[in-house]
C-alpha cells in the first residue's frame, strides 16, 4: 500500500529527529567531554548535521507533502493533526533562514562558546567580544528574515522560537507588573529576614560527595538513570534527547547548596523530557512545548518545591549521610532561611526567586538594544554594570560576575532569557492548582514520595508534548488564563509570612 | 572560477568526513557514556548518519565527478592523485552494499553490542546468540555482495576493508609459518622461564590511581590531551577522529598492569592518529592505512617497547609515585619477567606476544567457518572451547573466558582479527629498522625521551596517511618486503636469551 502524504511526512521527520538527536549529543559532548583542540572539527560536524536538517525541512518534497496532507485531513486523528501543524511550523521557521546563514551561525557559536569559557575564566571580556560581535551580526540577519517570514518584529520572531505564542507585548506587560511590584517586596523581605538571619555554612564539601548526594536525590525524585546521566560542566544544562537525557551541574566545594539546587533544577527539565509522549518521540508533536514551558518545570521543582520546608525535611538526612554534617546550620529551618534569603546579588543562576526577575528584565532590555543596534558590544560591560546597579543596587567587580556570567549569548540564544521569568510565572500558576488537587503534597514530599507530584505534571503537562498551544495548555491545566497573579500570591505568602 | 571535478569531490568528501566523525563520537559515547536504555535511539541516529554517508558515496553525482576527474589528472599532484584513488576505493566499497543492508547492520550491531556486554557479565551466551545470528546473517550478505563487486572471495572482501592489499592467501601463508614455529618456541620459553619465575604482585590498586598513573605516562609518551581523552569502557578501544582521539582502558584493581599495558596499546593507536597529515585530515588520503597498519603501531608500543627493560626503567618511579609500591616484586627485572611471561592462557587481550598469534589463528579459523555456514552459532561455544584446548592446552570454564570475551563479532567486525597478528609482524619489521636507525633508542626510552621514536614513526608511517599501499609503505620504511622474519628474530632473541 502506498503511504499517504502525511505518512511520508512522518518518515521525513523521523530522519530529522535522528539528525537532531545526534547533534544534541554532540553539543553535550562539546560542553562536557570534548578536548578543547577539537572545537573546529566539532564545528564542522555540527554544521554538516545542521545543513542536512535544514535541507530536509526546506526541501520542495516536504513543502509538497505538507500541502497535500493539509488539503485532505479527514483521515487524521487529533494527534496527527497537531503533528501536521507542528511540521508546518518547523518548516516555516526553517525556510525563513537560508542554509548558508545557518551554517555560519553554527560555526560562529561553536567558536564563541569555547572563547566564552576562557574569557570567563580569565575575566577578559575583550577576548570574547569579537566572537560575540560575529554571533550578533548573524543573529540580527536571522531575526530580520524570520520576522519577515512570520510577520513579526525581528525580536518577536526570535522569542517565538523559545516561547511560542508569546510576544514582547505580553512580556512587556508581565515584566512591567513585576518591575512595579517586586522592588517593594524585595525591600520588605530583606527587612523581615534581617531580623532573623540564618547561620552561614562553613567548610568545604568535595565535588565527589556532592555528586553522590545528587545521584541519590535524583533517584529519589524519579530520574530514570537507564535513560539519562549526570555530569559536570561550566554552566549547568539539560541536553541530549527525551530518551537519553543528560543533565549537568557545577559542584563548587565552598558552596555545596548551589550545585545541589542546580541538580534539582535540571532534574525538573529532565522529568519533562522523560514524561513526553513516547509514542510520538520522533515526531514534532512529541517534543516539549517550548523553552518557556520547559523552564516552568525546572523552576517549579527548584524554586518552589526544592527550597520548601517539606523538601528540606526529606533532604536533611541525606546531607548528614553524604556530607557528614549535622550542626545547627544544617538543620531544616536554617537551610530554609539560607536557601530563600533575598539578596541584591550579581549572579543570575545563584539569585533568589524574588530578585531573579530583575536579572531577566536587565538581560531582556540589553539584548533588545544590542540587536536593534542601539547598544555596541564594546559598551556592553559598562552598560551592564550600570544597569544591574540601578536595578538591584549592586555593581560587579569583574565581567566574570557581570556580562560574562551566562553562556546564552555566545550560543546565539537571543530572545531566550524572557522564558526564564515567564517560566516562573507559569510555575506559580501550576503550583496553585497542584496544591489544590493534591491535599497531601507537603507530607508526601517530606516523606520522599514524589510520584503524585510527577503524575499530576505528566497528566497535565508532560504527556501532552506539543499537542496544544502554550496558552491552552496552561488554561486546561489550571482552569485559568496565564497571569502573574498566582505567582505573586505565592511569593507574598512565602516572604511576608516570615 | 568554477571548481574542477576533483575540487568538487574534495567538498563532497569533506561532508562525508563530518558525518563519519559525528558517527565515530556517537559510537564512543555509546560505549563509554550512554545510558543503556537509549540503545534504540542511538541505533536510529547512527543508522541515519550511515545512510547519509552511503547515499553521498553512492550518488550518481560522485560517480560522474570521479569519472571526469580520472579522465583528466594532468593538474593533480601526487597527494591529490592518491586522494582520488582512495575516493574511488571508498566509492567502490560503498556501492557494493545496498543502503537497506547498511542500515539493518548498523541497528543490529548496536543492539548486539549492548547484549554482548550483558551476556559477558552474566556468562550467558544464549542471551547473546540470537543477536550474533542476526549480525552474521547480515555480514554474510554483505561479504557476498562485496566479493562480487571487488572480484574477491567473500571473506577476502571483508579482510580488504581492514587490511587493504592482503588476502587469505598471504594470511594463510604467514599463519602457517607462525603455527609451525611458535609451538616449539612457546614450550622452550615456558621451560626457560620456569627456572626463574617472577614474584607475583599482591594487593589491589584503585582504578583512580591507575588512571592517574596512566595520564602521566600518556603525557610522557606525547599524547596530545588538547586533542584527546582517556576514559574507561568494558573493552578498551581507540575511538573518535584524528583531531579528537578518545582512548579507553579497563582498570582492574587486582591486575594493575593489565590496564596500564592497555593504555600503552591504545596510545600507540592514538599516536598514529595524531601523526596523520593534518592538511588532508578531512580527505580519504588523510586517513590511516587500514587496521593492520594501525595495529602495528599499538603492538609496537605495547608489546615491543612497553614491555621492554628500558621502558620499565622509566615506568618504575611512576609506579612508586602513584601506587606507593617499591617492594622487590615492583623492581624492573621482576616486572620484565611478569610482563613477558609466556603462558597458555584463555584471554586474548591478556595474552603474551608468543601465544597471542594462536588466539588469532583460532578466531580466524572459526569466523571463516561461521561465515561459510560450516559452523552454527549454537555450536560456537563448544567448538571454541575444543579449539583453544587443542591449540594451547587450556579450556575455558565459562563463555566469559571463551567465545564471549571479545566485542568484535557483535559489532560485525569479521575479517578484522587477522590484522592483529599481521600487525605484530609489521611491528617487528619496523622495530628492526628503528633500532638500526636510532642507536640511542634504549637509553632515550629509559630516560623518558620518546620524541626520536615518534619522529621516526611519523616520518616513515604516520604522516603518509593512505598515500601509498600497505606493502609499499612497509618496503619504503624498512627497505624490505613484508615477511615474518624480523618478528621471529625479535621473539627468538628475546625469549631464548632468558
Amino acid at each position: 500500500m502506498t503511504k499517504s502524504p502525511y505518512q511520508q511526512l512522518e518518515l521525513e521527520f523521523r530522519r530529522l529527529h535522528a539528525f537532531r538527536g545526534a547533534a544534541s549529543i554532540l553539543h553535550w559532548d562539546a560542553a562536557v567531554m570534548m578536548p578543547k583542540g577539537s572545537t573546529e572539527l566539532r564545528g564542522d560536524q555540527l554544521a554538516a548535521l545542521e545543513i542536512e536538517s535544514h535541507t530536509l525541512l526546506a526541501s520542495p518534497r516536504v513543502s509538497r507533502l505538507l500541502e497535500r496532507a493539509e488539503a485532505n485531513t479527514a483521515a487524521l486523528d487529533e494527534w496527527q493533526l497537531a503533528n501536521l501543524h507542528e511540521m508546518r511550523r518547523s518548516r516555516d521557521h526553517a525556510i525563513a533562514t537560508p542554509q548558508s546563514l545557518v551554517a555560519r551561525l553554527t560555526k560562529a557559536t561553536a567558536r564563541a562558546e569555547v572563547r566564552w569559557v576562557e574569557a570567563k575564566q580569565q575575566n577578559n571580556f575583550a577576548m570574547f567580544a569579537p566572537h560575540l560581535e560575529e554571533v550578533i551580526a548573524l543573529v540580527r540577519d536571522k531575526a530580520t528574515l524570520l520576522g519577515k517570514a512570520l510577520n513579526l518584529a525581528p525580536y518577536d520572531a526570535l522569542v517565538d522560537e523559545f516561547s511560542p505564542g508569546l510576544t514582547t507585548r505580553e512580556i512587556d506587560k508581565i515584566f512591567a507588573t513585576l518591575t512595579q511590584k517586586l522592588p517593594e517586596l524585595i525591600q520588605q523581605s530583606i527587612d523581615t529576614q534581617s531580623k532573623n538571619p540564618p547561620l552561614e555554612l562553613t567548610g568545604k564539601v568535595t565535588a565527589l560527595k556532592q555528586r553522590q548526594l545528587a545521584l541519590e536525590l535524583m533517584k529519589g525524585l524519579g530520574f530514570a538513570f537507564e535513560r539519562g546521566r549526570l555530569d559536570e560542566s561550566e554552566h549547568p544544562f539539560t541536553g541530549g534527547i527525551p530518551g537519553d537525557v543528560r543533565i549537568t551541574s557545577n559542584f563548587i566545594p565552598g558552596n555545596p547548596l548551589s550545585g545541589l539546587m542546580g541538580v534539582i533544577h535540571e532534574t525538573g527539565h529532565a522529568m519533562y523530557d522523560f514524561g513526553l509522549p513516547d509514542k510520538w518521540r520522533d515526531q514534532p508533536v512529541g517534543r516539549d512545548r517550548g523553552m518557556v514551558m520547559h523552564e516552568s518545570q525546572s523552576l517549579l521543582l527548584e524554586m518552589i518545591i526544592g527550597r520548601s520546608r517539606p523538601l528540606l525535611r526529606y533532604l536533611q538526612p541525606l546531607l548528614e549521610k553524604h556530607f557528614g554534617v549535622n550542626g545547627p546550620e544544617w538543620q531544616v529551618e536554617n537551610l530554609y532561611r539560607l536557601l530563600n534569603r533575598v539578596r541584591r546579588s550579581l549572579i543570575r543562576i545563584d539569585a533568589d526567586e524574588l530578585t531573579y526577575p530583575m536579572h531577566i528584565v536587565l538581560r531582556y532590555e540589553l539584548e533588545r538594544k544590542i540587536l536593534a543596534g542601539e547598544l555596541r558590544v564594546a559598551d556592553l560591560s559598562a552598560v551592564w554594570n550600570d544597569a544591574i546597579e540601578r536595578r538591584l543596587g549592586v555593581r560587579p567587580a569583574s565581567d566574570t560576575e557581570g556580562c560574562l556570567q551566562d553562556i546564552h549569548w555566545s550560543g546565539g540564544a537571543f530572545g531566550y532569557f524572557p522564558s526564564y521569568a515567564l517560566g516562573a510565572i507559569i510555575a506559580g500558576q501550576l503550583y496553585e492548582k497542584l496544591r489544590n488537587d493534591l491535599s497531601e503534597l507537603d507530607d508526601d514530599i517530606a516523606a520522599g514520595r514524589f510520584s503524585g507530584l510527577f503524575q499530576w505534571l505528566r497528566d497535565n503537562v508532560h504527556s501532552l508534548g506539543a499537542k496544544i498551544s502554550t496558552p491552552d495548555l496552561i488554561k486546561n491545566a489550571t482552569g485559568k488564563v496565564l497571569s502573574a497573579g498566582p505567582w505573586l500570591r505565592y511569593v507574598e505568602g512565602k516572604y511576608l509570612a516570615e
